[in-house]
């Protein structure tokens, strides 16, 4: 930052010139006022006033060794359509900390090694005292790093491939197997019966949840059978038009269908390029494209999973976990279900 | 934060116990290590060593007073399809900010007044050396509040209804108006000659550069006159249904038009739920909502602009203004040119 004359905040010996004393004498002004002769204190709280100076919140840093500061990873920018999400997260996140009092202080990182990087020099400059993950994938290395280093943190995603029950793992999440299913029971009671999934590659926690959160209902509902299901099971990455590939290909190889789930509001948005409203359509995530194109789609509970971070992260429970995973009786994770928007 | 015991960081006292000394000959070999003891420097130093104690960063900021770290307000969540920009640009700062090994802190804020309240306590606590503002408005109070205060900022938006000349007010902005205008030539290039637009009320700084790059570009080509371009020019605030409505309502009265520009890809997207392809229709801020839809859009050089905000912050020129004002010639002030997107 540049320093100019203008804005260089008055130091401890700025005040102790203004007041003709020593340094020593304006500290113990500020922290055992006491032990000054009362005009003397006058004199230096004059030239405090005087000079507009501000006791360094550094020293109350040192003495606390609390910097109140939250560090997360801003992730990249994928496409702006559903990883809006993260960022409507984020902005839940920093508002409902400045509601706590604590600081959300913002890094980028290159890959999962270099987030560890981070953690590492922000924990050595005690910038922060605690972190937030996103994006937690399978054998996730920085939660394995975190949890080495007794490092306080809260991950917003599972613990893919690991004990989900760790107490040392406090999560948050979102049920997106439950949510996809509420999608595909409400096309089922609309009366279709060929479903289709638009879903990701395996394997991807979040993505694995959602395609069993159709197959399975599709499974109890009996319409069809694990064979059946498979050819409607649409498997793409998360590209407006490689789903519009996916979705042309299935009518051009004459499959029929009479609706259509999607993993994400991408997708669901590449199928509407094809099909426009000849088939029901939901997406996920319920994002601005979703609510413009009249689609429906699952929304996350953004605002809640901000604030069950911060409590998991602020207000540890004591209590001892006593329940299934992620329920109210678990006090060191929680699974939040979304909702159903139709339109 | 919660502070267990496998989470606590060892302080300077379990580094004087460890070693068998007192607080004071820790500090001495953090600080001034030639006045210690050889002998007793080794055991503090092995001591350090063992408990992988970090000498606590405010100890550093105390004697820099420089925090190193940025302070932005995340602006509320908007409609996410025109708001995306915003995040977009903390996402580029974000980065180039960890190449300058400086931070980002983030806060909210209700109002413009609820803002100051921020920089204030940030300022006070030290916590951050400088802002970067965003939304910049007419008579904006932040902005008188942060020269009479002497704090360094820089504003992602010009100082609308002020001086913008004055270099005190060092600011970054992408020319809409020239973004607009390249949209408007490349549409009466293509053979359009009644192009309507559709924008904002105002009174909106940004609303008003662009609604103009419009207006003299057709005022020029001379195609329409004032009156003719008065029917073309609708006002509407930025959501996506009643974008619909409006140019709904002009086809209702009859109004021809064989393009449309406008000031953001929300409008652009109402446009579009109503004339889908059957005339060009441009978007301002390329979206990815545009880029699925195929609609042209002018882009933002968000990265450019992260990269110009932090030069002007923490690389001040000390060159005299000397030539137009955004202009190269400009140090403080840097107009920067979008680029528009055909598709």
């Amino acid at each position: 930052m540049p320093s100019s004359s203008t804005s260089r905040l008055p130091t401890i010996v700025d005040v102790a010139r203004a007041a003709g004393v020593s340094r020593q004498t304006v500290s113990n002004v500020l922290n055992s006022p006491d032990v000054v002769a009362p005009a003397t204190r006058a004199r230096v709280e004059t030239a405090i006033s005087d000079l507009n100076y501000r006791p360094h919140a550094s020293a109350r840093r040192l003495r606390t060794r609390k910097s109140s500061t939250i560090g997360v990873r801003l992730d990249p920018m994928q496409n702006g359509i559903s990883g809006a999400v993260l960022d409507r997260y984020l902005h839940a996140l920093t508002e409902q900390a400045d509601q706590r009092d604590l600081r959300m202080l913002l890094f980028t990182a290159a890959d999962p090694l270099d987030e560890i990087g981070h953690f590492r020099r922000l924990l050595d400059g005690a910038d922060v005292d605690s972190f937030v993950l996103t994006s937690t994938s399978y054998d996730d290395p920085r939660t394995d790093w975190l949890l080495e280093h007794g490092v306080d943190f809260v991950s917003f995603g599972r613990p893919w491939g690991r004990d989900m029950s760790d107490p040392q793992h406090r999560w948050v999440d979102v049920d997106g197997h439950d949510g996809v299913a509420q999608a595909t029971r409400a096309l089922l009671a609309q009366g279709a019966s060929r479903i289709a999934f638009l879903g990701w590659p395996v394997p991807s926690g979040i993505g694995n949840e959602r395609r069993r959160g159709w197959r399975e209902t599709m499974l109890e509902h009996g319409v069809l059978d694990g064979t059946g299901l498979d050819a409607l099971d649409l498997v793409v990455e998360d590209s407006v038009a490689l789903a519009s590939a996916r979705v042309q290909g299935l009518l051009d190889q004459g499959v029929t269908f009479d609706a259509i789930v999607c993993a994400s509001d991408s997708l669901a948005l590449g199928a509407f390029m094809v099909l426009a409203q000849s088939v029901p359509i939901v997406g996920f995530d319920d994002t601005p494209v979703a609510k413009a194109l009249g689609l429906s789609s699952v929304r996350q509970p953004v605002g809640e999973v901000a604030r069950a971070t911060l409590e998991l992260l602020c207000d540890p429970a004591d209590a001892e976990w006593s329940g299934e995973v992620g329920s109210a009786e678990d006090p060191q994770h929680r699974l939040l279900a979304p909702s159903l928007i139709l339109r």
